[in-house]
């Protein structure tokens, strides 16, 4: 085989070693670290990261880039090798456009801009944040300048999180699906309401913890290359195919928080379990576009785990596990209730039906601001309004609407439409495997889902970064990114549970 | 303050963090490692390790040394920038004596080695880790001669442990000892042994967990900046002075080996947390040498947590959370238990009067194996013959003599000593402490031991390694090392628990 190809392969396996040691410094710091030490873990992350740019950024890794992109045409463009060199490429350009002083001003502002955001939100003083996010959306147009002009200055941003994807797309898909949605939560909202209140009873969190494990297990969740750990924040992390942790925390007002977090957390973690070995220590391990993975956390906790199939079989194992808030309970109830619908202020608080509203009013208000057509101060006001529009709620301060978030105050611009892109990818990818599988339903009635783990697998997991999100749900689907199946899906889902 | 002096600190910060980050992946994979995922801790520890390497042996930290050596007449020998810059002048003209060729053949040698150990081992047969031990022998014999020649070759290996040791010195310190530790364990050979029945009945972990939990924080183990995690080998780790952590062992017919062993490495984990802040991220973090650290474990478990009035203060609090157990055991009885004596084949599992005799005869046999005096095919016969004449006992097999211990399979040959050498500079520390400080007895049997932690801290943690361990015992005690102490603190104890 090609050595300038070997060659790049065996520093890019280095870099990779240094990304995978700062995410388990990184898990560490989440899950285990002693109070007293993230000063410890600050300098190992910060020479870790240093070292892993340097070694990706140098002249050797864009020499042997240079010689290798010379042969692409003589490649097939569906090999490994061409893939691989085309997307360490992109990475190398992107890495390399953006001056160092720029990445170090970057993290100056950002570092200070957080501090003020959290006081802000504890106070609900947007005033307090306003001149940061002014400070960030500077950087952001900043940002924009090092990279070649495209159709919207926002596609740049975009591109760092669904490659490829480009803005018009994502407003063509929003659009598509807004006033519909919109129009089911309205109908959704002149129904009777669900009875939740055996939700809210107490639960034994040990139990909880157990019976989350049964399902990550069932799922197919290899425990033999990951674990479950408590955290404040659930998150799933990855240092290789064979070590893929997640986390899951406990609250205990919200005791099904635990339960569908850690599904969601699986749904992560099968898609890093799932990647090709071959492309594990180079940048196309990991999964396609945050979008990407984001469809299989929430397949994983809403099409499979808030689905009637899936609580067929265990809503008795559950009831077995918490008799004497569950006996009385049944299964339609308690199918209904973890499917109730009600707009509300926060978007991580939301249900399946409201989700992506929180989603487009960020998008809207995102474009807007690049584009320059709201100053930071308006941002409260336009909000508040998109708020009402959408969802029919105002929210009562500005920590419960426009200061909710913590994405903005680390520079994280076009981050957002990931998460309803996740939902509307979930759905195609969905509607396609059931209308090969039709026996999909009837396997999950008897906790059986192995059929739907090894199609994910061998249409979305193994290629890792192989695709971009648009070519891959086109090879998967035979249609491009569109938001027609999710809205069939929660149609039909919400007019059987509330009779619409 | 000197550029070059900071731009050294600059790197040197850097090959810390690596360190540390290798570390914590080390603890990781004793800890909580998924099991399939060996290989990706393999890689990460392997490309750390290999980029700290090639930083420190660099050209550019050679000319940083170059120039700093300059300077040093001109410097405070005692001053921190002296001491940094000769610490780190000896461990990089040690890396980089060795030739990477030398390392990777010692790396694959031993790797082989280890596992032919482990099954000579389980087979109890010498003769299949004969030929391994040869190559590791001929592989540390070629070490030698990478350095100038010594008063010995043995100095350049114990060198490696104990800076500035010499083996003459730790043939003579020995030399004193051994004669009066065979007899002192005749003289209690002849004595009616102790019962320890009760040591052996069912103790439940939980309850021992957090009985030790509370000892390592009576002890001073500062929990902000650690945190102990249950393992199969016992160990200490730190990530830096504010990551230090401990492990502990169940093991269900040992019980007291949790309690024991979490107190030595509290020792351990209360010199790393002591170290001055000025050494953190420098090469004179840590020890001063393997033996110093082995001090301070030994120490507090057994200077401390096998003594009278430790136990006067613990004893009623250890009898309340087993009452079951301990109550119908006095005092008295449980003091003598905890110190009972008994010659036995494995070292690991050696009593304080013993202990030493299994050191020295592996020093002995590595400085005969050395020196050609014998070979290595005649191992057994030697080790078995010493056994004989130290301890009174002849080893039924080879895995329960020459085959114990994984130190040679790894090419450690010259590591053996630092642990005798620890028992005896604890007893040196202790005795000098005492006379300056006889209220520490009753200090104890108030559970109070922070003079003792604030001596030690002043006199030994917070240097680091800035001093070799010579020169810091005979700073802290006006002597060298020497084994007096030690005899004296062994024959008073066992004169009274054994009635001599």
């Amino acid at each position: 085989m090609n050595p300038t190809y070997q060659q790049l392969k065996a520093r890019l396996a280095e870099i990779a070693d240094l990304h995978h040691a700062a995410a388990l410094i990184g898990w560490d710091q989440q899950v285990y670290m002693p109070p007293a030490a993230a000063e410890e873990h600050g300098n190992m992350l910060g020479t870790l990261g240093k070292i892993a740019h340097e070694k990706f950024t140098s002249d050797e890794t864009g020499k042997l880039l240079e010689e290798l992109k010379r042969d692409l045409p003589h490649l097939d463009p569906d090999s490994e090798e061409y893939r691989l060199i085309k997307i360490t490429a992109k990475d190398y350009d992107r890495a390399t456009r953006v001056p160092a002083e720029f990445v170090v001003e970057q993290a100056q502002v950002t570092a200070i801009a957080h501090q003020a955001w959290a006081e802000a939100r504890a106070r609900s003083e947007f005033g307090l944040f306003q001149p940061h996010l002014e400070k960030i959306l500077d950087l952001v147009r900043r940002y924009v300048t090092f990279f070649p002009p495209a159709d919207h200055p926002y596609d740049t941003l975009l591109d760092n999180f669904e490659p490829g994807m480009k803005t018009a797309e994502v407003q063509a898909i929003f659009e598509a699906l807004r006033p519909r949605q919109v129009e089911l939560i309205r109908a959704i909202g002149e129904r009777p309401q669900v009875e939740d209140s055996f939700l809210h009873l107490q639960y034994d969190e040990k139990t909880m913890w157990d019976f989350s494990v049964e399902v990550a297990t069932a799922f197919g969740y290899d425990w033999k290359r990951g674990r479950q750990d408590p955290t404040v924040h659930p998150f799933c992390t990855s240092f290789g195919v064979n070590d893929v942790r997640i986390t899951s925390r406990w609250v205990p007002d919200l005791p099904f928080a635990l339960l569908f977090g850690t599904m969601h957390e699986t749904g992560h973690a099968l898609y890093e379990q799932g990647v090709g070995l071959q492309w594990n220590r180079t940048p196309v391990e990991g999964g396609a576009s945050l979008g990407l993975h984001e469809s299989q956390s929430r397949m994983w906790e809403n099409l499979v785990g808030r689905s009637r199939p899936f609580w067929e079989y265990f809503y008795p194992k559950l009831q077995a596990r918490f008799p004497s808030q569950l006996a009385n309970v049944s299964l339609d109830q308690f199918y209904r209730t973890i499917n109730k619908v009600q707009p509300s202020l926060i978007r991580v608080e939301a249900d399946e039906a409201t989700y992506n509203l929180h989603i487009m009013l960020r998008l809207e208000i995102e474009i807007a601001m690049l584009e320059g057509k709201v100053a930071v101060r308006d941002l409260p006001e336009l909000w508040n309004a998109k708020m009402q529009d959408y969802l029919g709620l105002t929210p009562p301060n500005d920590a419960l609407g426009v200061l909710q978030d913590v994405h903005w105050s680390g520079g994280m611009i076009g981050y957002f439409s990931t998460y309803a892109l996740g939902n509307i990818i979930s759905a195609q990818l969905w509607e396609k495997f059931n209308s090969t599988h039709p026996q999909l339903e009837d396997e999950m009635r008897s906790g059986d889902f192995s059929a739907l783990l090894s199609w994910l697998r061998a249409e979305i997991h193994q290629y890792g970064r192989k695709y971009e999100p648009q070519e891959l749900v086109q090879r998967v689907t035979g249609e491009s990114i569109n938001s027609a199946p999710y809205l069939r899906y929660l149609q039909k889902k919400y007019a059987e549970i509330y009779n619409l």
